[in-house]
């Protein structure tokens, strides 16, 4: 029952001080992580056996979910999420240390746009005339900034990005909710969960959902079928399908094991309504420390 | 009966060329057309009186809802939808005419994060190794590359922006999905309907619910309010409210007015479940030319 003695490749967006940099070596501290540049980029390295598992951002409490990471699951992979692991986002504003004094002169601020949105009302009313530039990851802004000595710039970004490329914290937590996690997705061609049961273990399973038919009536019924088994819904969202205003499909997380009869048995039903059931398996939940 | 005879101010998410020029102007083409740089202060522009109306996207058929556009309207806003407009969004790989012969050199594109997506296969298999920069708009991408002569950058964005920066249309249509349409909002003060009444006009009403409790349960209910007056939903889709994970407001459209007995009855009857229900009031389609 020993576990092997070699380490996971693990693929995440990268680059290193990312947030999801953090998220996984959160969970994996001792095992091989490699970045790469993009969502798909990181499915596609498990899905071709470059690596054991990927690590990619689902959802934001606050931009709600990652569309690039839900739409390649459901188009373009037939991989399994194996665990989630959930992380506090709190963001700084960092400049070179070159210009630490001058608060004044900040020329552009650089960041992911999803950071730029967590920070909009901080940004709009102290940087209000300042050009925000997306850029393709909060790490990635942080490395520009560390290499920029000609022009004050800074860049929103994490406490490891700040620590990495020795950049100075002109102002702590500048996100505008307290309150805001992400959501990571553990990938691996196996449909297994993750090995080490975490403390008050509820399983989640998700599925993609397609309706057969309108969407009304349709939603209504697939949420009957969940409601008189008391299966608890912790998310449903809906995506477009690419074939057209108006058409969509469901992501639904159920808390539940998708072994339990309840489940099979809301399954069967489902399929029986005409609708197709994509499931990306049953996993726990991690935490990451602050 | 007449019309007033002087022009409306209308905000749009600039700048000029953009995807919502397009549609403002296909809509008001005789009124007087501001741009503004963020799709905030379109919608203040009009809360603030400095315009009547503002014209900004809502939602895209492949990127689903626009996140800064639906939740600005739910938290930050008390505006009216008085007209809808649907346009269909071609995406083409545009250079300075300068490179307009040497394709292999392309060393960096531009575009909004949405155009690059929305290219996605096309770039990832004709342009794999080459450097993918977000910029605020495709339009501001492309007046990028019509400024930028020493090295071959390029830029995804529509054919107007082609025109008016006098660039190089080195590729035609590189949308990986051939039905692509992106939905905008004219925005008011005035809970009213657009003035001229479409062909085959049918009502749409969007209404903001936020539920009472757990999202399985009440969201069952929620639907079954809509579905037994056989009241037809054409969207609905959660959002994150900024509370937590697992919190979410939904948008939904309803093809009926609101004014309409079985409506008005299905709202009472949501109040009354404890949902909050905030209208944006209804509203005609328009279809912009192609």
């Amino acid at each position: 029952m020993s576990e092997k003695n070699w380490e996971k490749r693990i693929a995440y967006l990268g680059p290193e001080a990312s947030f999801t940099y953090l998220a996984t070596k959160g969970l994996f501290p001792h095992d091989w992580h490699i970045p790469y540049k993009s969502i798909p980029e990181c499915i596609e390295a498990v899905s071709e056996g470059k690596v054991e598992l990927a690590v990619v951002p689902v959802e934001n409490a606050l931009e709600g979910s990652v569309p690039l990471t839900i739409d390649y699951l459901y188009h373009e992979s037939e991989l399994f999420v194996t665990a989630e692991v959930m992380s506090k986002i709190q963001q700084h504003l960092l400049v070179n240390k070159k210009f630490a004094e001058n608060k004044e002169a900040i020329e552009e601020i650089y960041s992911h746009p999803h950071a730029l949105a967590q920070c909009h009302k901080y940004l709009y009313y102290n940087h209000g005339g300042v050009r925000q530039t997306s850029y393709s990851s909060t790490a990635a802004a942080a490395e520009l900034v560390s290499q920029t000595e000609d022009r004050c710039i800074a860049a929103v970004a994490n406490f490891s990005a700040a620590e990495k490329y020795n950049l100075h914290i002109l102002e702590h937590n500048i996100h505008d909710f307290h309150f805001n996690h992400t959501r990571f997705f553990v990938l691996s061609k196996q449909n297994i969960k993750h090995g080490l049961v975490p403390l008050q273990a509820q399983t989640k399973t998700t599925f993609m959902l397609t309706l057969p038919t309108d969407v009304s009536g349709a939603l209504h019924q697939v949420l009957s079928v969940f409601a008189w088994r008391k299966l608890n819904l912790s998310k449903i969202e809906s995506r477009p399908l690419k074939t057209g205003l108006g058409n969509y499909f469901f992501i639904t997380d159920i808390l539940a094991d998708e072994e339990e009869p309840m489940l099979k048995g809301a399954v069967e039903e489902l399929i029986a309504l005409g609708c197709k059931v994509k499931s990306l398996g049953t996993y726990y939940t991690y935490v990451t420390p602050e």
